[in-house]
């Protein structure tokens, strides 16, 4: 397939049009930004790293039924995607609380949550990405009352998945953000990545942050983090 | 009963005890404040409409079947209540967007919406009644499951009672804060107060702001607006 027009340039990817419609390449670059594109920056090695952390995630959730829209890797920092229509929403889960929550409710950072917390935001920067339920989604017509419960369904077992599979790796997931989108043909699916960028990862001996926290609070290491992660997800 | 020692100064009334443990007085005041306290002022004859026009609609939702806190009127500023533990949500309804949805999710102010919108927030002045979802509730244990459920059941069925109460008095209910407490023996009731600081009405024909929001954003017409919201809830 060709690398066509870019679609669409993001914070941490640019989004491209192949030869075929159902088919778009992503481009993983090593720009970091946070607090909405307040703070930039750049984490070398981050594009390379969160493409093929995205490959391995996907590939492994894709045989435990659930459905990406991952194709192939094409590059060490390019990958073929389904085509979708993203639901302007970030669909996170909250094992533990961390970040924004605990400002905002007055939880401690660390505080293990008895049952996951889910939480739809509405993808959109000009609003900061405000948290919104199930009613606004519905009367804001960003998804059918169907099409939630199939993400939340289908984000609760990947909770599911993805806290065994790191556990296993020595990893607390403190908490994700996923997103969702439809194919041309009506199938909802797993889109966007799954990285260092949109999960908060700590060593479940040492409680070390190995995610884009240490970019956002500048604890350093953060590339030496993102390798680590990449190296835990190979093993 | 006896009027015995102030249990609470809220913003807009006091709670005090009773020689009956069972039963609190609420004493509602003039004070008004706005933006989680950041404006404050009085509003002439407030006390005494908030206290009538709660009797009235409490009286009304009663015999539609839904459970309250109201006992009987006490005097002009004073009404007798049953005492619950009030669970900390401010539970909201939306009909027509208004006020801080507008801002917080760019929808335009008058927005008729389909269906109602629902919302939880954290009664907590310290977050600044911050809105969270039934995750949420449950992680801090501000209600139980079976509690939210009766809580959002009896909040559908108040707000269709309260939509065509309003209208035959030719007011558009834009939307509503409500509170819930929980009684000695378990029972779950409408608490606090409904009144033209709680909600937001506009008139049917000229869209004429009759609430809070004349105070809010210096509208004028104050005490004129909550004399005439008490005289369509008596005609
Ligand atoms: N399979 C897909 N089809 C179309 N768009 C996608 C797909 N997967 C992810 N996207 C979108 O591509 C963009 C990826 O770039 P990113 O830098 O993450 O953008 P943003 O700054 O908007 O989060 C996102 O807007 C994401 O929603
Ligand atoms: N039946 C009741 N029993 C106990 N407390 C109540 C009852 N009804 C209302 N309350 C509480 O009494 C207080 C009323 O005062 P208010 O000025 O509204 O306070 P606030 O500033 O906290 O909203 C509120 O905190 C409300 O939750
Ligand atoms: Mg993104
Ligand atoms: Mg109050």
């Amino acid at each position: 397939m060709e690398k066509l027009e870019q679609l669409y340039e993001g914070k941490a990817k640019k989004v491209y049009k192949t030869d075929d419609p159902n088919e778009f390449i992503i481009e993983y670059k090593d720009d970091a930004t946070a607090f909405n594109g307040e703070k930039k920056g750049s984490i070398g090695g981050k594009g390379v790293i969160n493409n093929k952390m995205t490959e391995l995630i996907f590939t492994m959730l894709e045989k435990q039924g659930i459905p990406t829209h991952f194709i192939k890797l094409l590059s060490e920092s390019e990958q073929l995607v389904k085509a979708v229509t993203i639901f302007p929403l970030e669909v996170i889960i909250r094992n533990t609380a961390a970040g924004s929550i605990c400002k905002r409710l007055g939880l401690e950072e660390g505080l293990k949550l008895e049952a996951p917390i889910f939480e739809f935001c509405y993808k959109n920067d000009d609003f900061g990405d405000p948290m919104i339920n199930d009613y606004h989604v519905i009367a804001m017509k960003l998804a059918t009352k169907e099409d939630i419960e199939v993400i939340r369904d289908m984000t609760f077992k990947i909770n599911d998945i993805l806290k065994a599979y790191f556990l296993e790796k020595g990893i607390n997931l403190v908490d994700f953000k996923i997103e969702f989108g439809k194919t041309a043909d009506g199938q909802i699916v797993l889109a966007d990545e799954i990285s260092p960028d949109t999960c908060r990862f700590w060593d479940v001996k040492t409680n070390e942050k190995l995610d884009k926290d240490r970019f956002r609070r500048n604890l350093g290491n953060v590339e030496e983090a993102y390798v680590e992660m990449l190296k835990r997800v190979k093993a």
